[in-house]
């Protein structure tokens, strides 16, 4: 039996939901949370503007202390929906809590960012193999040496997800990818992990390694965790972030960030 | 001083132009030429159906006989209208001419394809380099092991061009091309030479090598040279093709063949 979104939400809610929820809802969008005070709001704004790629925006609150974001569903509350959120201070992750009622200030503005599920589910679809699924392990991502446009306090490199495949794959790849800008989109490098600054193909600096086999090509994307980093080096006094893997699963249709 | 299409076509018609059309009447589409007896043309337009990546006809007669190929341009008359003709009987090369009208027959089909002259042009206009271009030698040609799907008596190996991109601008190139399946669209492979058959990337099967810089790989492209091998090997009692590098320039605009 399916859930809707609106039914998972309504779980987590509830509290009868608690974990990640890769693999849920199949074929509707999740995103990322960043929630920030107004007096970071801009400049994290304008940093996801200068590095759309890493930082796709698909949702923010409309005015300061909005935890409701209806453009990306029915019903929704940020503040319970999302099933483990992180609290930090200055930078530091002080807490994992399961609601975030308690900590909700007027003056916190919600960013929801794209996330590589919507476009894992386009390449699933067209038979490519996504490794990190097939080998059910969190997808590898690693830190380069490419810096971010920086933005008041917001600052720091890029970082990427590697999905390997065969080149002809890979092209098919860039092409289904290039759909979906709100997504990271297509890939920025393949091959050589050095030319971007990866010293160590096999110990990723998050998530799991993956196998790469013979006659294929590690291709990298721009990733999510890229605000997380920025977010963490510019040490807001207050941030509250979902926890890994625990997305807002969102009322839209993946095939409604295709733009082809 | 610009010189329309059909002001060029008049000129070749009037022999007062007999070489190379590349770089000539920019921005309008090129075309390679393959004249053929009636009793292969079927045969061949299955190939071509069968092999677009290669093959992609963007014109043919109206029925046999036909010289005019109204759809790509004024006036045209593909007896007179190309520098210079190869003529090929059981497949081997007996002639180069700068005319055909002695040689026409009425059982004769003509078939005009796609040629990278038109996505050259797309990746220049987007800022990148095209190696062949800028060190103003022909683009390097490669038999690969990649069949293609026979069709009577046409059959044979797909042949591929080559232009060395930066990983980035390679991700880039696939996007541009894509957006042109009517002249070889993407890429088909890139990288490794020897996974589709090349031994040996510094001596091309035909064209010229170019450099490949440090931090390059080679990008590999369909190639409008694979239908003169296939027809080489079926040895059609008669033949006539375009002379490498003077095409049929058409009316078209390059941007008309681009579906995005």
């Amino acid at each position: 039996m399916t859930i809707t979104p609106y039914q998972l939400r309504q779980k987590i809610r509830n509290g009868n939901m608690t974990t990640n929820t890769s693999g849920l809802c199949s074929g509707f969008v999740q995103g990322n949370l960043c929630i920030l005070p107004q007096d970071y709001a801009n400049d994290f704004l304008r940093f996801c503007h200068l590095n759309p790629k890493p930082c796709p925006i698909i949702g923010m609150s409309e005015s300061p202390g909005d935890f409701r974001l209806k453009s990306l569903g029915q019903d929704i509350d940020l503040r319970t929906d999302i099933p483990q959120y992180k609290l930090f201070e200055n930078g530091q992750n002080v807490a994992q809590v399961n609601n975030i009622e308690q900590f909700w200030r007027d003056d916190l503005v919600a960013f929801v960012l794209g996330c590589s599920f919507s476009f894992e589910e386009a390449l699933l679809a067209d038979g490519l193999d996504v490794r990190n699924l097939s080998e059910r392990v969190n997808v590898p991502m690693y830190r380069t040496n490419i810096a971010c446009q920086p933005a008041g306090p917001f600052a720091g490199n890029m970082v990427v997800s590697m999905r390997p495949y065969k080149p002809a794959d890979a092209i098919r790849a860039v092409q289904i990818c290039s759909r979906f800008p709100s997504v990271h989109g297509a890939p920025i490098h393949f091959g050589d992990p050095a030319a971007i600054g990866i010293n160590d193909i096999a110990t990723p600096d998050f998530g799991d390694s993956v196998t790469i086999n013979a006659g294929e090509v590690p291709v990298f994307w721009a990733c999510g965790v890229t605000p997380q980093v920025a977010v963490e080096q510019a040490k807001p006094d207050f941030c509250i972030t979902h926890a890994p893997g625990c997305m807002l699963v969102t009322d839209l249709n993946n095939s409604k960030l295709s733009i082809l």
